[in-house]
């Protein structure tokens, strides 16, 4: 931690700082600067954690830390990119990989379709919501187990494993029983008690990032499963909340490179959340691929228009298809296969 | 809903929205204007959802609701303000309430300390973290049920009632026997899971805005509560995310007079999260009460700059008797005891 | 200037940021932590400007400033309040200010009615529009000099100095001629050749924040105007765009105790722009009295539904007259006269 | 617009609303739906200003625009691409095109050094900076006409016409004899004179997008332009101002599908300034090109870690080379040259 005083201050206030900073653990350094003394309070900051309350001292002008605040999902804890295998697949290898299916499961014929549909086009996982949160208490919630049982069966049919979302601590083992990846919704990213619920299944974990999480706490959510003793977490970018209205969120693709960066684990995008409008899909999954992602997560629906939830943001089968078949050049050029 | 179309579409092409709609239960009804056609859907948009799935088709421009989603919640609903009873206490009415305490209970002493210092200073409620959700997992966690304990003596000894946090839906039963009022907090007010096991347990709900939440979905969330049949509500403010980083979120003062306009149900200001600097708490709590509010939500701690958690925004119970007394001519001037 | 090193670096890439430091003019200091090198860079910021560039050095993790960038603005420089002298006026002081008036001048009639009305219900200066940014260029554009001449004329019938807005630096001359305050817009706030050319004409200049601006970037462009030496400034918080729909912006109340705390100048509140709604102005002046600000700027019209521009901000004169009397009690909690 | 009534309102009152839309010469079109009353209001939206000014009418619930307010740049208005000739080069059109060089121009030799070096790699046309807006008045602010200047003779060296930033009305004749591109800043991006003297000079304008603009307010200030009988607008995505602190601002790429479906304007994106990070750059670019922009803007400097002002986000000369390479596939994949 670095402590900044403010300017002209007695050493006796300096002196209690630095006392303060001895106390808590830590071994205090001295820089006294032209306008400002700046204090280094030498220590894991991980371990100790009360200096940010010195900035409630009178003396005290602010307090910054040095180290990043997470340990187990960065690049200087596993400096090769870390993989995750879902049944026969691995993700965050070469082989680039699409998710795709219905934003819901609505029906056996809606799923089978879809499943049957996106595999035939190349995708390598089945997406689809069994239960699903909803702003309002008055809209759909999935068709619960029953979502689950369609799932497995959409997976038996086709070999496609099913990712899901798991949004209730009380339905971790029952979800895990059937999916082969959990899924954590936007809304539930700092819902740490989900987050260690679905850590303890072992099932891989797909965490996508809340509305207003900075990438600092998204890779801190990301923390709570690696914690926990599961290695198999992937993050999914998905758009966060800003000024704009054209898009139901603001893609933040940056954040690719970012996480590719600072962490290990495998990234994915879902334009589909993240525009929230099916015209736009191809664009941003051209740049998704292009900017490092290493799997995409579409929604994808037999008729978008008659859809029970979120239709306005789902492709047809023959757009999934059109889509798998331009993306094919920037997955090349992003050296993935 | 209005269904916009695009310039300069062919009769079919506006029939085939009219048929959709029809099909889908609503009236429609065509207005054409000078540059664009729009079509009323005439029909109970909570009841029938998918309408906003039409704005995938070629011909549709744009799809708007006019109705709003919220209806317990509303003021519509309930013209005049409802109020809230914990224990001998009625929220939401002419008297202005304080809840005070620690942000984590630390241990008894900590707790008794303040609990008496609050009262004594006119706080009428006491509040004090049992489980706290951590960004990072490396954060102290709380006390848990010994923290609930300790809450339970405090109330016993101040006769203060206590308000405390649920963070998970395995909890409810036994935060529910211990607490007067539910706090559900920031990172998961849109966890419907917990919001309906929080409603079930028939205890009033403090329900915080989320990071990134507009009016419209806070109140939505809120809804959650009232249509699982508890009619024990509150909301309360405490900034939302912004670009500034003076203070840690932006407390949306404007929220209040709003949500007062909006909806019937009591509304609490949280200065020190919302800022999270003690410095800044006084000229808040001045403001919230200005503008309306029916509460506030203080952390006070013996000595905040050793607080276990969130000290920089603590206030010490010598400030905390300050703020109590300058408050008072502006909740006079407020019209409020 | 705090330089932190990654993890792990040899004493010559250590070496190498040291020499650099000192080549810039700064002293380094060097402290070795646990898990990372951190080196103070001792000098003055403001001067010397480089540092920042070293965050693209490899082995550097990041740069923090550790002094502020403003000067002539902070309360540092100038620990009394400022005051602003209008024509027989004192902004700053204990008097608490209104200005009030159209958004736009539309015409004399409209003019000289409101600001008879609004001097008759207790407002000091006199707002109107003569020239009018427009987000689109086919909205109506103001008046221009006409308007100016119109509100030279109000003030001569009524005593109150008048506050208007200046937008091109090819009227800096002219604007100045007949206003007392010259105000900058939102859109302009960070348009720094408009600021030189207002700070020029040594009129008080109202410098309102930008919609994105961080209080930092305001004071800083406050500073540009006292650079240019011209001591007659003040700040108005007017609102910042957020992802919140339900008023046209955020306005960010607690940037009033924020600015008194960092600045010495006078600090105003344009609740108009701010919400957007007249039925939100009410309520919102209250907060602003009660958290410290030294003055309103309120948008008045005979009679809104029909305004020219921002017809649903404005208040009507009635309106005005029950707000001044709603808010005495609060200027009298203020402490203000 | 549609203007949206409260619920149970007397037939009065809805009379009072539609005789004002006629009154404003709009035909009032009522549809009663099961919840509400809507109102249609036919006439074009863009030369009838004032229904907004309705929703204070205690009546009225809401207002809702059904047209877009911009025309010349809308696709509507030009259905094809439109195309900017700057010298010999069109922009808009097959070929792709790469905007290069300093942030700022410092000394003859660190320009004509990038000039010849970016030309080498790949690049098409020449950026620097002469003017700089900057946030503080304590740093470096330009070369001025010096470095219009050496921008001149660098491109009688290397043939590269020159994009340079005009920041001043009083400045619009003299940047424009020098300029090919004159660049309007994000901080001017709603300075509508500025906007008006840099159409008259006829010189192409890249527009660079607010930091807190919307899409719509961006092709409006586009509008500016165009109406200004100027037909050669480039509109730049920079990043919009957001929560996430990472980087500096958050690039908002999905802005270039949609510029490229509502309008018919070239589209640049600008990394450097979007992310404020070097070592993102190369993503970025990539991740613009796959996404359909028509020309990227880059900052490059011979010695970065050294340039006068925002050395952090500068590519080295290699860097920049290394880019053009890798960029090439992605070009292709998106069907560019």
């Amino acid at each position: 931690m670095i402590i900044v005083l403010k300017p002209n201050q007695a050493r006796r206030a300096e002196k209690a700082v630095t006392d303060e900073i001895e106390r808590l653990g830590y071994k205090a350094h001295v820089m006294r600067g032209v306008a400002r003394t700046v204090i280094g309070a030498i220590g894991d900051e991980r371990t100790h954690a009360n200096l940010e309350a010195l900035s409630l001292w009178p003396q005290v002008e602010s307090v910054m830390p040095v180290q990043k605040r997470f340990k187990l999902v960065s690049r200087e804890a596993h400096p090769a990119d870390s993989t995750v295998k879902v049944r026969h697949l691995t993700l965050g290898g070469r082989r680039f990989h699409v998710m795709a299916g219905p934003c819901s499961v609505e029906s056996e014929k809606q799923l089978m379709e879809t499943a049957l549909a996106v595999k035939a086009s190349g995708a390598t996982l089945l997406r689809g919501g069994a239960f699903k949160p909803r702003t309002s208490p008055y809209e759909f919630q999935g068709l619960g187990k029953n979502g689950l049982k369609l799932l497995a069966k959409a997976r038996k049919e086709t070999g496609l494993p099913i990712v899901t979302e798991l949004l209730s601590e009380s339905h971790a083992d029952m979800v895990a029983e059937y999916a082969d990846v959990l899924q954590i919704g936007t809304r539930n990213a700092q819902n740490f008690q989900l987050l260690i619920a679905a850590a303890k299944t072992g099932k891989p974990v797909l965490l996508k990032r809340g509305l207003s999480m900075k990438i600092e706490e998204w890779l801190l959510a990301g923390e709570y499963i690696l914690a926990h003793e599961n290695p198999n977490l992937m993050l999914c970018e998905r758009g966060i909340r800003t000024f704009e209205t054209y898009t139901r969120n603001t893609l933040d693709l940056t954040a690719v490179p970012i996480v590719k960066q600072e962490s290990h684990v495998p990234v994915v995008v879902d334009p589909s959340q993240g525009v929230g409008r099916a015209d736009l899909v191809f664009a941003v999954c051209k740049g998704a691929v292009a900017m490092g992602a290493d799997a995409l997560l579409i929604e994808v629906h037999p008729n978008p228009s008659k859809a029970w939830s979120d239709g306005a943001q789902q492709l047809t089968l023959d757009g999934f298809s059109r889509l798998m078949t331009e993306l094919k050049p920037f997955i090349h050029a992003a050296g993935r296969e």
